[in-house]
């Protein structure tokens, strides 16, 4: 899944037509490219149809001069550019990516720690391909570890009155540092819908509950007060409408009788950052087609 | 777990106060009875103390006569009886059974038959300590298969107009065959507060969905509608409220953007197995104590 | 993945080279075909290509008659056949199936009956594509149960003497009532190299342990010695090397000290049904690929 | 499970016989203590005893005088060591420890950092009752890290000529700093069983595979080559044998053909991090007691 050649990624999807998928492996086998992998959906109900389709792409050296790199700037553009007017003509929308390039990602933090601390060392032992960039923080909690890890960490404070220049302040920061992707690591300020619409890039959250949820705030809490035997954690995309975006991945830990909700809180700790982890490693690698309030994940 | 001599399981909850290990353990032991498994659970905000022991007791033959048998009828009762007296002294309620008592349980169910047949099957195999007396449906699509089993199907049809005289009718029907638990088996209509009340045994629904759940209706719909990963199921004790009971067991599935609806009743038919054979195993083997609005499971 | 129109499933291996997927696509689009879905793996160790492939054919009116009924006997025979020849143009090896055609399916059971009514009451439900013709004991133990559901029941008892008889007349049974796959539902005995080689279809076996595992029998017995916390089985096809293999799906079940032998092997039965039915569905749906001695499931 | 007053937890084991829990919770009681939890467990094929008790103590003042510490130094030794001797005279071994106590650790480590790093943000995040008090390297790759964490770090190259030597120096190392727990943190080299018996408490190991485990070493890649659908992650203690000492905890993680060696790996990892921390924490809790091969865990 991993070592040599770069390859091209593109996640498609439009309304269904008879012979989509012949029509997208023809394109790139004309071009000289290799597919390999193409996972196809269909949504019967809604039409649609999606695609995953990584391929080995032939960059032809003009007049034998040598390739440029497959991988490089330009030429990655360019085949992108190419693949997306292509797609287009069949009625698609398509994002395409190479395995080459590692997105530019910033995490939101409060000051809790643990999803920090795991994206980090995750990154660092190359487990997704993606760059975090920046840190940024409505409390200065975490700005030591951050410089530990030698992350530049940006003190973003955040209250009722500064919301509108806070957002606008990390907006500018997004912009400046090229920042393709936001992973809200437990950050708990709740993100507008102007800065999810002006941010116009994936922003990732986890969401420390099992979804559908407990209506309101303290889900461990009220998990306890419940008397469930599974506590769940949700990670999706941020949304104009709060924890109603499309869910990347669930999963559930058991609990018991013994358990007080200290010890839900612990086990939920555990399970955000497993689910947050799992929910980044699957977008960075383009698995993920978000349309509608649902997702195609191609794992 | 299983093999050889008879036990007695009692079940307590109470008032916490100091000592109460202790005075157990010394009134079993001041009886010749011999302590195999002993667990405690204390809920610290509530105050509250629970103990699940099981002892084997000895039954001291009176003057050199055979000891009668140790489960037989009124011996086990009397045994129970003056537990229940004894922990009455220390503030505390008790329910006591007897490992070698076989629970008489009725299953009411719909059309759907996948539960029905799991429990019936299970029984058979002698799954757990209990013995299917009854089978009845609202519906008579069960009652061949019923046959096939050797179990007698009653029919109570339900409507809106009947429905009083019908769960009356239900009513009578348990008491005649002395039923010490119902066991819904994917039975379609709602009991009434009223038939819960008279009933006055312990009531085991399978939810077919997480709880908390998605509000209405045909929660495979509204799983797939909001693009879930997992799908649920719950089984729990039914009370006055719907859906409310103290939670038994809850357990979930894997799905995919691939599986359909279809798909996703599917699985949910396999969970529901599931959920509800453990739940009523947990239930017969004494493992289950029930307060305020959730369970402690002596697993 | 279920309703509505025929569809054909191409299994497709063989060594790797450019173009596969655009000429599989291809090929199918220009006969009319329409793609529902493929799905390609590499093993790029190995360097061979698999695919799974999902499409709705069509079947051309000759000279404005009514079509052909698409999944009907010798259109469906010719379509697989064409196919077949197609790929083998490509260097690939191909097994074709339609949706509408439900593979003929024998159970070679001993005197255990978890898995044995698991698998027909899913098949009633329809489970998965298939259809149980006959049931195969070398005990009678199960032919009264077999009766019950309408299934006839052989008894061919097998001895060390007898093996060779034995199998001989099972091969003659499977050939008459032309199965096209057999199942073994706990069936106790070793069938020998001769008799899988004979068969010349898939047999399936549950293992009951996870793979690698304890050599030697008695398994429950062995977990339990070992103190693991964790029992599997393991759902393979059954090659001339017993328990040697591909596997097919396993999974596996938490157990305590709290569990006796007798507990793991009611939770090893669960297990087994459980996973037994999942690789029989994927096998019908025509979702695994064998290879060497490893799997490729397309779920 | 954790606020608020010090508590004693006794581990005991030893042969069964009439009244040992009313022995020991008259015990507890007559002293003024307060059983908080008491769970018991009896191998029936051996004739053992198991309990884990935690209570509450009362340390009366003497003439009046303000009682001292319930959790100091001399106090719980003594209520230790008084507990300890009564179990004697019961035929019973016992371990006592005070919730109060953070046991003292070393991690072994070698080049690998993902456990090592989970282990100490754990720990740091109070997740367990202990303290890492050395971080014991056979190469110096985690010298930094562990220094950025505040850590000493102490450098014992292993080679074959110089296993005896550098086992004393490790050895030295532990006295010196009264170690109470090794934890063997992907540490890859064997220890002697000079070492295990002459440091004398316990040492855990994480066994990247599931037990029972492919022979021979590179699991993963044996995993891959096998076909499995599941790898496994075993902690255990270590023994004289090695990979042959009592299981604590094990847990497993799905694979499918589309995960090469390197995938394997790489959820490898995140497995084996979730299973020892998990041990650590069971071990640090007195949850867990060991006996001839297997441990009886009170979770």
């Amino acid at each position: 899944m991993s070592s040599g050649v770069p390859t091209l990624i593109a996640l498609l999807h439009g309304p269904d037509q008879p012979g989509l998928v012949a029509r997208v492996a023809g394109w790139i086998f004309e071009r000289g490219g290799n597919i390999l992998h193409a996972d196809q959906h269909r949504d019967m109900e809604a039409g649609v149809f999606f695609q995953r389709v990584e391929w080995v792409p032939c960059f032809a050296p003009a007049s034998g001069a040598l390739p440029e790199a497959p991988s490089g700037g330009r030429t990655v553009i360019e085949a992108a550019s190419e693949f997306t007017t292509f797609a287009a003509t069949l009625g698609m929308s398509a994002r395409v990516l190479s395995s080459a390039q590692r997105a530019r990602v910033a995490l939101f933090v409060s000051k809790a720690d643990h999803c920090f601390h795991d994206l980090v060392l995750r990154g660092k032992a190359g487990d997704f391909p993606g760059e975090i960039v920046a840190v940024v923080g409505n409390h200065r909690d975490l700005a030591e570890a951050a410089a530990g890890y030698g992350l530049p960490f940006h003190h973003v404070p955040v209250s009722a009155e500064t919301k509108v220049a806070a957002e606008a302040r990390q907006l500018d920061l997004l912009r400046e540092l090229r920042v393709e992707l936001v992973v809200l690591a437990r950050y708990m300020q709740v993100l507008s819908a102007d800065f999810i619409g002006r941010f116009g890039a994936p922003v990732i959250n986890i969401h420390h509950s099992f979804l559908p949820a407990f209506a309101g705030g303290r889900p461990y809490h009220q998990a306890h007060s419940r008397g469930v035997k599974l506590i769940g954690a949700t990670a999706h995309y941020a949304t104009r409408d709060l924890d109603e975006g499309p869910i990347i991945h669930q999963d559930v830990v058991r609990v018991t009788h013994r358990h007080g909700v200290d010890d839900l809180v612990r086990k939920g700790r555990d399970l955000e950052r497993q689910v947050l982890a799992q929910a980044l490693r699957w977008h960075l690698e383009g698995r993920v087609l978000a349309y509608g309030n649902k997702t195609v994940v191609f794992d």
